[in-house]
């Protein structure tokens, strides 16, 4: 498997566009997104598991019934969720993709983020929809995934080569991220895109048992989007055989997703709103799989420790009250602390207790922009990582009054 | 029931004292509380779920298993967890208390606050246990506040009047509060005395019960402190006929305790670490008690809402989107959200959905000290409240660099 250029085009038969069509005030920053196959594609997803869910979620989930998608399309700016007219919204913008690019609307994925509960027109989007459509190209991945972005500060695209049966397949993804990010079975917005033949059930199979290690293990604050969701469109143009169960080729399959989706969870994290620094908690010496998910989970998720990482300050108490409370059953006089990055690794507690340790080279070490957790729980052979970021003043700003 | 001076040296018998011992470099600040009652008191106490337990946590445990105390030592600066001689050190602190007071070791309370996972001495307490002592007096309750507080700002007291069959009885609490504050069972550090005779199994049963309403729906960061206990001790001097059951002033004990209860968690939440605001989520007409307790603690902890509510920006979107990722089941299209505070109320979100505002007013409104969350959730009788603050660039500048 090698990285190779061009995001959620990297796949044959995909191609991409993002315009600014009016939702956002701001001429500069463009507000809609398409991805299109050239032929109908399996398609899986998995969506937010918070009760209040956007219109255009739900409508997603009843056109991906049948296992079937060729186009996405993404307008950020507006959430269209909690507001009167979200599903006949949602509705024109799968209609008008529909219209557009001669597909049934049922083969429309439609996603939106945004502010919540703010009043949407779909005018915009029916001005733009011309210019959208005539600009797909096989270079449009740049576009749709600007598209998309909402506090990003940076767009979030990836992509790979692998073989499957002796054939080349690409797969690749771009991602929103940023604020409100806490996944619970699904998580912010990503879009992959692939040319492997693959069913649509090992497609959903692949993709929900993948995200259980990816996206749900990261974290920006705590907080589940009502939007989210992860899709993922196989239109089988790489000419392999399909793959319809398990096997060699289910496992190269989910081998790519997973490297497509570490990541992009990175680059979500390491753009957290407000963010300096990723940070990645790796948990080791767990006596289940379970354990080493929650230790890893409530670790990135401690507003004190993401501080902490945002002060460089090697407050490992932290770390130790966050797994005290993380609900997993383990023995605390049994864990080691360390803290990694390119600029070294230092060990702050030994089987639950502080030891003496330089303090400057700490400093040094949590003042790079990548810094890794190192939990080693001393009580079985599970691991676990999650990623998260600092907590950090513009955090604060940036969410302090995000609606004006 | 009245509200008195007097703190926890409000109830008869009570004297208190706080003194700058040396376990904080900074000599203008506190760092050892004593209180102590001239007979032996029924004694209650709840503490922190966290599996990382402070040994003097730990200690206190055994000490109350007879249901008796008659001190509490409490000293700031040093949580005296996850360090090698913690149990040595707490057991050193309630030897000392005991040979100064002439009382058993087994009824002194033992409580520490401050960073984890620091070496610890018994010297500075050593050398301050006299002057600690002999400084003891009715008027002692500002200096033993004082003397637990962290990174608090204020302290805070509180103290009430009530009538137990005839009898007037006092009960008074301080409270130390500001970050790691996310309880679970049990809460920061709150030490409350009673001049009224109430069994210890009584006692008990009221605070178990009362925290639930109190301190369990208090969050300031959504971190669990490894130290959090409360404490109450209740000496009888009031002389009321013994409370040994449920009924009347079982009642009125269970009211007065609330108060207190009630009032330091407001103290405490609106001098949460970094917080401008103190923020109160009420939510009503819900299907039962665990469904308003969860809606009310999840809009309180979530991040975004938080920054929000600091910013004055009526983002109502941000209390749906928490109250849907909360766990409990309800029907979203049946909520309704207003904001409410000294400078109005204001109505933002109706059956799930927004209704047109006055931005102008929703400003003014959240630009006060105190603001209410009002939450409707139409679906029954039940009701909770939840106290919380604003997520504000100080906090992040408290935690950034806490240790240093």
């Amino acid at each position: 498997m090698k990285q190779i250029e061009g995001g959620v085009c990297a796949a044959k038969g995909f191609t991409a566009n993002g315009i600014h069509c009016g939702i956002r005030k701001n001429r500069s920053k463009r507000d809609l997104a398409l991805i299109y196959s050239s032929t109908r594609a399996a398609c899986a997803a998995v969506y937010t598991q918070n009760l209040v869910k956007g219109a255009p979620l739900k409508l997603t989930k009843e056109h991906l019934s049948d296992g079937w998608a060729q186009a996405i399309i993404c307008n950020s700016g507006n959430a269209n969720t909690c507001n009167a007219n979200g599903r006949e919204i949602a509705e024109g913008m799968s209609e008008l993709v529909s219209k557009r690019l001669g597909i049934k609307a049922q083969d429309v994925v439609v996603a939106s983020t945004g502010v919540i509960g703010q009043p949407m027109s779909l005018e915009p989007i029916e001005k733009g929809i011309g210019a959208l459509t005539d600009g797909l190209s096989r270079d449009g991945c740049e576009k749709a995934a600007e598209g998309i972005m909402t506090t990003d500060t940076v767009k979030k695209e990836m992509a790979v080569e692998f073989t499957l049966g002796g054939k080349t397949c690409r797969m690749g993804g771009i991602a929103k991220g940023s604020g409100m990010i806490h996944p619970n079975m699904a998580t912010m917005l990503v879009f992959i895109t692939t040319d492997a033949a693959i069913s649509a059930e090992m497609l959903q199979k692949a993709l929900s048992g993948n995200v259980q290690n990816t996206f749900n293990m990261l974290s920006i604050d705590g907080d589940t989007s009502t939007n989210d969701m992860v899709v993922v469109m196989a239109n089988g143009q790489a000419e392999n055989e399909e793959v319809n169960g398990e096997g060699e080729d289910f496992d190269r399959f989910m081998q790519a997703l997973n490297t497509i989706n570490v990541g992009l969870c990175r680059m979500i994290a390491g753009d957290g709103e407000g963010a300096t620094k990723l940070l990645e908690c790796k948990v080791s010496g767990a006596s289940d799989k379970s354990t080493a998910r929650t230790v890893a989970k409530s670790v990135i998720c401690s507003s004190l420790l993401k501080a902490a990482m945002f002060g460089a300050d090697a407050n490992w108490g932290r770390v130790l009250c966050a797994i005290g409370y993380s609900g997993a059953q383990l023995d605390v006089d049994k864990i080691d602390v360390s803290f990694q990055s390119d600029a070294g690794l230092i060990e702050v507690c030994k089987n639950g207790a502080g030891v003496d340790f330089d303090e400057a080279l700490a400093k040094k070490i949590l003042s790079e922009k990548e810094i890794d957790i190192l939990v080693e729980l001393n009580s079985g052979a599970f691991s676990a990582d999650a990623w998260g970021c600092d907590l950090t003043y513009d955090y604060v700003k940036i969410n302090g009054d995000y609606r004006t």
